[in-house]
Order: C-alpha cells, then structure tokens, then sequence
C-alpha cells in the first residue's frame, strides 16, 4: 500500500562536532519519504520555492517518491533551517527558522492522493494537518507527529487534530508535555486518552518505546559509535515504521513491533552521515544486518530465577 | 556462591514530589545486599555508628544477611546523606553528606570473608576498594561501581582499582565522564581498555546496556508509573544482577544476559517505595512474574524485509 506524507521539503545548514555543510537538502517529508521508499510506495504533498531544482529533484526521482504533490512558488525561496549540535548530539540548536515558502502553505490534495491508504502528518502546523486528514477519503492508517512549539502555542488545534489520529510519533519530552507529566508511563495513558490508538515515543540514543492495545513494546537504539548528524533521526525513524507497515499490509501486534525496529534501522543510517547521504547508498541487505543485530542484541533467554530460601 | 560486599550503611533523609522521610536506613550496602539475598547469600564489610540499632539489624537477620563484618563505633554515628528529587526522577539533588564513621573507615576482613568468590566494591573511596580488593585470596569475580566525585578527585586512584576488577557497573554520565567520551559506544571501549572485561551502564529510566566479550546487549528498564524513590536503584540493580550470577556460578553471555534483567527487576521493585520496604516483602513469584513481563515487552518476530525495487 501506499503513503501520503505531508510535510517539509526543505534546506538545512547543519553544524555539528564533526563537520558543517549549508543548504542541504532537509525537511521531515524527506527524510520520511526517503526512508519509507525502501518498503512501500511514497508520495509528498508540501511546498518548495525556486531554489528546489534538478539536483533535489533527483534524490526523489532516485527513490522512485512521488513529488507531483509538492507545490513550485516562483520568486519566494524554500523553507530553511539553521542549527547546530554540540557534543551532545542529542540536543539541537536551532538558530534560525525560515518558513518562506511555507508561511502561506495550504495543502491541495489530488485526487488520486486523496485515496492513499496510509498518511503521515509530519511536523506541521496542527491546523494544516487536520486540513490534509479531512480531505483524505478512507485512509486505512493515519499518523502525526508534532513538537512543542504546537504544544505550548496551538494546544486546542493540536487536540483537534489528535482525535482524528490513529498512531502518534513523537519524542520523549514531547509526550511528556503534551500529557503535562513528568512520568512517561503516565504520560502515555493521557496521550492515549486524547484519540490515538497507538503511542510511539522516540527516545534518540535510548531507542523507542510503543503504547497502546493494552501493551508495551521496549525497542533499542542501534549502538553507534559513529553518530555524524542527528538531523531528520526521527523522521527517518517514522518514515522506516510507516514505510513497513504500509508494505505488510497489516497492523497486528507482531507487524507494528517489527515496523519500530525497521523505523529504528533507519534512523540509525540516517544519523551516520549528513543530510540523507547515508540512506541513498543503502542496501536491503544493510537493512537486514542490522534486523539481525538487533535480535541478538536483545535476546534472553526465558527462565526461573534461582530461589534462595529464607 | 556467596558475595561479599563492601560500602556504606547508612542513614537517608530523602525528599521526592510523594512523600519525605527522616533517618531510614539506606546505602549502598544495604539496597544492594537486601536485593541480592533473593538469590545468595551476602556478607556486609561496613562500618556504623551507635545509632545502629536492634530495628536496623531486623532488616538484615530477615533477610539472613552476614553482617558481622559491619564495624560498630560507640559515641558517633553513621553516614548520613539527605536528598531531594524534583519531578525529573531521574536527578538526585544532594543536601548534605556527613560521612561521620565513614571518614576514618580502614576495612578488615576476616578469613572466612577473603575466601567469598564474589565480590561487589560499592561506590566508596578508590584507596578503600583496592585495600579490600588485596585482601581478598583468589575470588571468581570482581565487581565495582564509582561515581563523579571519584572520576574527578583520585582518577589515578581509580584508574590503578579499575585494573583489578573484572566488571565495573556505572551510569550513563559515570561512564561518559570516565572515558571523557561523549558517545557512550565510544566510551564503553575505551572504559574496557582500563581494566574491566565487561562493562554495564545504567541508564535509570531507559534500562541498562552491557558491553564486552565482543557483544553489545540493551535491557529495558521495567516501565512503572509509580516510581516513588530511586534512592538506591542503581544497588539494587547491582544486587539483583551479582546476586542473579552468583546463584548461577557461571558467566558465559546468556547468564549475564539474565542476570541484567534481574538486575532491572530489582531496582523497579526498589523505586516503588521508600528505603527497602518494596524489596523486604518480595516473593519469588513477583520477580518471575516481571521477569516473563520483560521478555514480552521486548520481543520481536525474526524476518525479511519486505523489498521494494526501484
């Protein structure tokens, strides 16, 4: 099946301990769409201005993505952001925001993409992904991110947007919150409250957690020795789980806990070079290699405990 | 086989968002040996003061704890360490610390006690661990555990104990600054460069990971919504985990594997209430119970992916 996302194309001036490049090519509806190529079918609805030409057309074309939904704005430039990483790579530092082109988004759906089974709302204005939702016809999956900015500016648009959202893919001090509680277990059944039916909370260097269907599911982050750019981690991270889920066809338990793992492989490509450098060299055997890796690296062996008696 | 552990019995004034108590018993000795007597016996070395009395020793005769290595000073008291944490758990914030007979501390063992085959060097001076550390004749396994203040004020010191262990057990940011490495896969390697043949970094709310003998392997924490206390998880944790493996009298990967989550096991039971109160009326069939909770919440079916061909 395939997946509409909605969401950033964009260009990145990245800065990190180990290397500096600017105007990359960046924006969650890329990493999301690059990663989920490597599974199933992809098609982005956004906006880009007219510093989007044949060099980023190519990386789409490359992946066989969907770019008919994407939005030329002549005279204005692409949305752009700024940031820095210290050793830290877990914290970004954004240094400047330019929404340009994406001020005055308004998203438009074909109708061919209006059918497409699987959604994706990345980090967007609240707002705008409940536009994109309601013109979907029968979307079999529908799944949103956000950040905080939304949560402490939009709140109600946001839990708007929520009620209409199957599966929520957020981080750590996002759902921490969004919930308004510092505990995550806690914090998970509020968010489970608010209409999702499934809560994923990425955690970077510690992996991800899964909420929802009355069970959780504990995955770890690949162990990296070699972490070059964290940037688009978590939407790679989203666009691996989608990309799986929507190429299974299915969303049992099993289905679900073996997409975080694939959303997690992604990710741990991504971050290993800038922009989606790393992901574009990548092979299906690569991808199981480290399905494999996190097996074993997970792996016990079930069990009694000794029993000292007393 | 029998563990002998040496480091503080002590006094604790902690303060969480849930409740405050004054004066219970705690230190690294005790959590640690409390969890580990579910599995085997333990010898405490330590010292206390006079106000170490009949309540205090209850705890360890019920749970058939040696203490008849504690060193009892008459006219001065036992450590004592008042602690508050916010509603970020995760974050102890010391009031005060009154090392008290702790100060003049010199640990002796008897015979019988530098005979035990395991052996857990809690969190104390460096000098102190190495003393103990000489005493002992020709132990199975050595463990230790050091925190921030050591790393950065007797480094050499700790740098010549590291040599003589054969597994350190530390947290996150212990282990980052140890290393003066800030990416932990990074940090592992080297930290195993100065002594230790296995490494475990714990990870407070985001579980454990264990590196060494070529392999890499990530337990979760067990997922609570009512964490009351973390005084003392991380001794539990260790507990549980050396307790787990001097039951088993092996250490090839698989014992060690389990003996992670028992670690974790203990120190979820341990957080749910002040001092060791949750761990004093543990059964054995709450330990399995979170023990089989543990390998559902990580498991994942093997698998291709599907591929899609570009």
């Amino acid at each position: 099946m395939s997946i509409l996302v909605v969401g950033s194309v964009a260009f990145d001036s990245v800065k990190t301990p180990f290397g500096e490049k600017d105007h990359i090519l960046g924006g969650a509806a890329t990493y999301f769409s690059v990663a989920a190529s490597f599974f199933s079918d992809v098609a982005i609805v956004g906006v880009v201005g007219d510093d989007f030409g044949p060099e980023q057309e190519k990386v789409f074309h490359q992946r066989r993505i969907d770019i008919s939904g994407i939005e030329r704005i002549q005279g204005q430039r692409s949305f752009h952001w700024r940031g820095e990483y210290g050793f830290d790579l877990n914290v970004a530092h954004t240094l400047d925001t330019r929404l340009n082109v994406f001020a005055d988004f308004r998203p438009k759906l074909t109708d061919r993409l209006k059918d497409s089974p699987f959604i994706f709302l990345a980090n967007i204005q609240p707002q705008l992904q409940r536009e994109v939702r309601t013109q979907m016809r029968r979307p079999s999956l529908v799944a949103a991110d956000t950040m905080n900015y939304w949560i402490e500016n939009t709140r109600e648009e946001l839990l708007e947007t929520l009620k209409t959202v199957d599966l929520l893919i957020i981080n750590d001090s996002e759902a921490r919150e969004l919930a308004g509680e510092p505990n995550l277990i806690r914090a998970a059944k509020r968010i489970l409250e608010m209409g999702p039916k499934r809560l994923v909370v990425k955690r970077g260097e510690y992996g991800a957690a899964m909420f929802g269907n009355g069970s959780y599911f504990s995955s770890p982050a690949y162990p990296l020795d070699d972490v070059f750019d964290p940037t688009g981690a978590g939407d790679s991270f989203a666009g691996g789980f989608m990309g799986y889920l929507a190429a299974a066809g299915r969303s049992d338990e099993a289905t679900m806990r073996r997409a975080m793992i694939y959303g997690s492989i992604m990710a741990s490509y991504n971050v290993q070079e800038f922009s989606c450098e790393r992901m574009l060299r990548l092979t299906h055997e690569e991808i199981n290699q480290r399905f494999s890796d996190l097996r074993a690296m997970t792996h016990f062996e079930d069990g009694e405990a000794p029993r000292r008696r007393i």
